[in-house]
């Protein structure tokens, strides 16, 4: 083993980043179900919620390191604060593909699909982002400042969805399952908001 | 006053286990809810509001201690956490019971039942464990994993149900009433996991 | 620059009651909003969102200067916790201000009146505490203490007109609607008292 001129323990930025990188799993895996039948949509939503209980182990691992390490890398609690909200993004994901196959929802609104849109390229970046934590931590600004505008974006466009669904479904019942998947949906995108903002709140201690 | 052979604060203990007892006898009011009539509903949703505001208090006392004791039996944010979820659990359930009976809900469906045992089963569990603090953390291990397991198995059910409602309740009206019940009573349930994971955070803490 | 007798940043001060400010300005509008007619109603929600900008400019800087502060007046988390419960304060009263517009929603129910009256005055009880956290901090127990009767009363009638709602609304989606809105000002209610919890918290400590 190499002498260790830090006693910062790295394997919490390989954990992160695993997490991370089910994120990106399960926000293609959310993408793909969209264009897809009924029986194709079955299966990717079980194998969204394998991707969800592979995020789990990773979060249980940081979780259980973070409560036995005594030094850790940054500030405990934002360690603590960026795991969960990564796993609440999981958490989002599965439960709108949950959803959409038990709800038996048919053809989805066209912005539904920019949504998800939004959570795949904002999961891609929280993937990025996540090893570059060991190093210079200021070059991350780029990353949340994009996080934060796709939010934005995400938050404008949903609640024009909003407004499109109460006026063009005229089935209350139809009308309150898409609303509860595009909420859900919404959900995600403040969740990788959440991830953002604790990675800049890292970034401005360090600095 | 007897010698006190450590400055740790044992009435913390005693006021966790009483606010825990306040939720056992909240849920157990919940499921004698279920099968009463109309009448017999008003009267245990006012039991539960009473039960409501004791757990109120004892959520009050523990906060003021805490914020003026220098030492506390565990760190500070976490007993905070603890009380909180204790609190919110208490306030979902009391939220359902009134909602019950201010949207004159008829008969419930049976799975609503299963998911009231689920939460008179965790708060049996978390009125145990309580006292439990005091001494050998590792023994709770068995309460914390049981209750994920009963969330988990709450948050299957309770998707279940969902979509049988969707399925069977053709009145979108009765539908929203019945799913906004629903959901609270699954907050309740994320609200004893939260506890659970929080007894866990203090654990491997100490251990 | 004057000599300073104390390390403790003042400016704090200065942007917890600028960011409170907004909030009164918001709430205000939302109050002028329902009496409003729809085009008015809209130029009405466009000067709210700008308030909410201006609130997202100072929770910013507060958040900056917390990251890059070594000594804060008071708990580094509570500064935390105060600052995004004012946010969300904001957020909520934009987004149900938002909302009235994109449903093209017509006469609200008195009772929404006497909601964002309540948000009125917590706003307003809210702004006059913030610079009195500079100074004596046992004073601003009548604050505390107001804005929880407040939310306890608001938290009251928010079931009530729940309950009204569904009483009295026949069309699903007109009731998905005004729930909507009136679910959001609760949580603008909720978002005040959690405010008031915070300076309770800070002053217990303090004192």
């Amino acid at each position: 083993m190499p002498l260790r001129l830090t006693p910062r323990d790295t394997t919490f930025f390989d954990l992160l980043t695993e997490l991370a990188q089910h994120l990106v799993t399960g926000s293609n895996l959310l993408a793909e179900m969209l264009g897809a039948d009924r029986p194709e949509r079955k299966e990717l939503a079980k194998q969204l919620s394998e991707a969800e209980h592979d995020a789990d182990e990773s979060t249980h691992s940081i979780m259980r390191r973070l409560n036995q390490t005594f030094v850790t890398p940054f500030d405990r609690d934002d360690i603590y604060e960026l795991t969960s909200a990564l796993d609440d993004c999981m958490d989002y994901m599965e439960e709108a593909a949950d959803l959409i196959v038990l709800y038996r929802i048919g053809e989805l609104p066209a912005r539904v699909s920019d949504q998800v849109q939004v959570l795949q390229r904002a999961a891609e970046l929280t993937a990025e982002a996540m090893p570059r934590l060991r190093s210079n931590l200021t070059d991350l600004a780029e990353y949340w400042v994009e996080v934060n505008r796709l939010e934005n974006q995400a938050d404008k466009a949903h609640r024009k969805l909003l407004a499109e669904l109460f006026d063009n479904v005229s089935d209350p019942i139809e009308l309150m399952k898409l609303k509860e998947v595009v909420e859900i949906l919404e959900a995600a995108a403040d969740g990788f908001e959440k991830v953002a903002n604790t990675v800049e709140t890292i970034a401005l201690k360090e600095s």
